[in-house]
């Protein structure tokens, strides 16, 4: 499949011209819900998120056999202004050890059944320094978004975004203050862990950032302050609802890239939920300003996708119950 | 295996005897955990929760090849008082609804590999109605505790306890008084959804309960208050401690009965954790009361298992985190 876009403006087209949720299928989902054999409302949230999957499947009894991880990875400039306790080259000896199966994303795919993809993205190329110049280029951003479109499987029925590199809870921190506005302060996070001077050091960053670019526009944002993976993720949950494949969100950088997407076409994120609240300092203010409430709340903050993933069971197992569960008629129980 | 008790007493006298966690596989799974490529404590509470598998497992590399959930069900008397919104019939329709693969916790067991017993307590033998006598004989309740030690797998790797039993949120809210202390108002909850009146007659049947009988001793309040499917439960968790099978506890009924037995021996619950935070009414006291956080809190409140079924996930992923990921040196990524 290849991209449908060549510039940010075709890239914005593509998501004005999305499609809704399917209104027969959250019908029937919700009369089949009404007659599984159990009290009303006691499967609690898995039931809204059984029939909230089937609006985006087309049917009212889906099914989660082919769930699609996807991992992209980005340097970032913004690296040399000192804000990670890790440095840069941790992102390509990550992504060798996602690729020998080392990682913690490598188990989750594992334990969930999941594909897990993992793109590497000019690691060898960081993006500019956002305090000096904008991140990406016109051209170096929608290849990124590219990227992250092609990367979907069409015939996945899941997907989680996740991402690798180091410094970017420091460009997601700009990209959501900018696309969501409040101070560098109120969005910047301990990310890996750095220490209070690390922290203040990353907010004044993040605060320069902002000051020098013109992100008004939130896919600019994305460009001037963000990084290929932030783009990547973007793209890719743009091709998910192309295909009209549910997505789980996963931590802070996965939900900053996905604000701009909203915020640049409101509505764009109906076909995902919050995977989990991250412990990253500024995500349930973000979950917050996407209406999403998390599925789980376990104090993850690595990023990878993990938060995302870990969800992915959850949802297996509201759509095993919602399409699975006999009716009282069929199991001759009585309904109360 | 057979119980190795055959009175009240020589349960206790089990539970008393139970080892505790393996100190050496704690020191070795922190060891191991403080190695993972990801910066410390990044997965949160996945990390403790391996570590805590770990030390009753008895190495700092465990796996779960082999969940077990048991669902127990079981008859009360005090349905007679009108506390529940459906008729007692349900409950056998429930267990063939089980057997025939149909209920939620059908699918939640397919979902994460486990495998799933139901146990079917003398169901044409209801408890005694305990607003006039004591629930069970001695005899009865040491059967329904041999039942559930019995029921328990010694090769099985992780264990879920779950019930049914129409108006059993009833006593096991007389249970939790009992126990813990407290009016019935404060223990007693909707269960399958009652109206106000419905819950002002519930409320009132566990007071009359808890006026009636001496129970005083924590196992004497699960005989006189509970029912075979709580005790069943209890006989259960001892198991597990004797097998050293780390246990997830499901939600108010399960933990009421769970209560009985840290209240007469206490630390007899160091091996289980909540897997989640139902709906019911007083469950998150009753989970306060225990001194433990639930996993996951997604507004179930089902009963069989459900709850601590869905949370096998989170372990599973948790453990497979642990014992799968590379460590820095093997990976050669740079630990920060």
């Amino acid at each position: 499949m290849t991209a449908p876009f060549v510039t940010l403006n075709e890239f914005r087209a593509t998501l004005e011209a999305a499609t809704g949720p399917d209104m027969e299928s959250i019908a029937g989902a919700k009369d089949r819900n009404g007659q599984l054999t159990k009290p009303p409302g006691a499967l609690g949230r898995l039931e809204e998120l059984a029939i909230w999957y089937a609006s985006w499947r087309d049917t009212d009894r889906p099914s989660i056999k082919s769930p699609q991880i996807i991992v992209f990875a980005g340097n970032h400039g913004v690296c040399a202004q000192g804000v990670s306790a890790f440095p840069s080259e941790v992102t390509a000896q990550m992504v060798s050890n996602f690729e020998h199966g080392g990682a913690a994303i490598n188990q989750l795919a594992k334990t969930f059944g999941a594909t897990l993809n993992v793109h590497a993205l000019e690691l060898e190329m960081p993006t500019q320094d956002f305090t000096t110049a904008p991140a990406m280029s016109q051209a170096e951003v929608v290849i990124a978004l590219m990227a992250g479109w092609n990367a979907v499987d069409p015939k996945a029925d899941l997907l989680v975004t996740g991402e690798m590199g180091i410094g970017n809870t420091t460009s997601a921190a700009a990209v959501a203050a900018a696309v969501l506005g409040g101070s560098a302060a109120e969005w910047t996070g301990r990310g890996t862990g750095v220490d209070d001077d690390g922290l203040a050091r990353k907010t004044d960053v993040v605060a320069r950032g902002l000051a020098l670019h013109d992100a008004s526009d939130p896919l600019e944002a994305l460009r001037c302050l963000g990084g290929r993976e932030l783009a990547a993720m973007a793209g890719a949950i743009g091709a998910a609802r192309h295909f009209r494949i549910p997505v789980i969100l996963d931590g802070f950088i996965c939900c900053a890239a996905a604000a701009a997407l909203e915020k640049a076409v409101s509505g764009s994120l109906d076909h995902t939920v919050a995977g989990h609240l991250s412990a990253e300092g500024a995500h349930d203010k973000l979950l917050e300003a996407l209406g999403k409430q998390p599925i789980l709340s376990l104090g993850l903050r690595l990023g990878e996708g993990s938060g995302g993933a870990l969800a992915i069971g959850v949802m297996q197992a509201a759509v095993a119950c919602h399409s699975g569960m006999a009716t009282f008629a069929e199991a001759g129980v009585a309904a109360g």
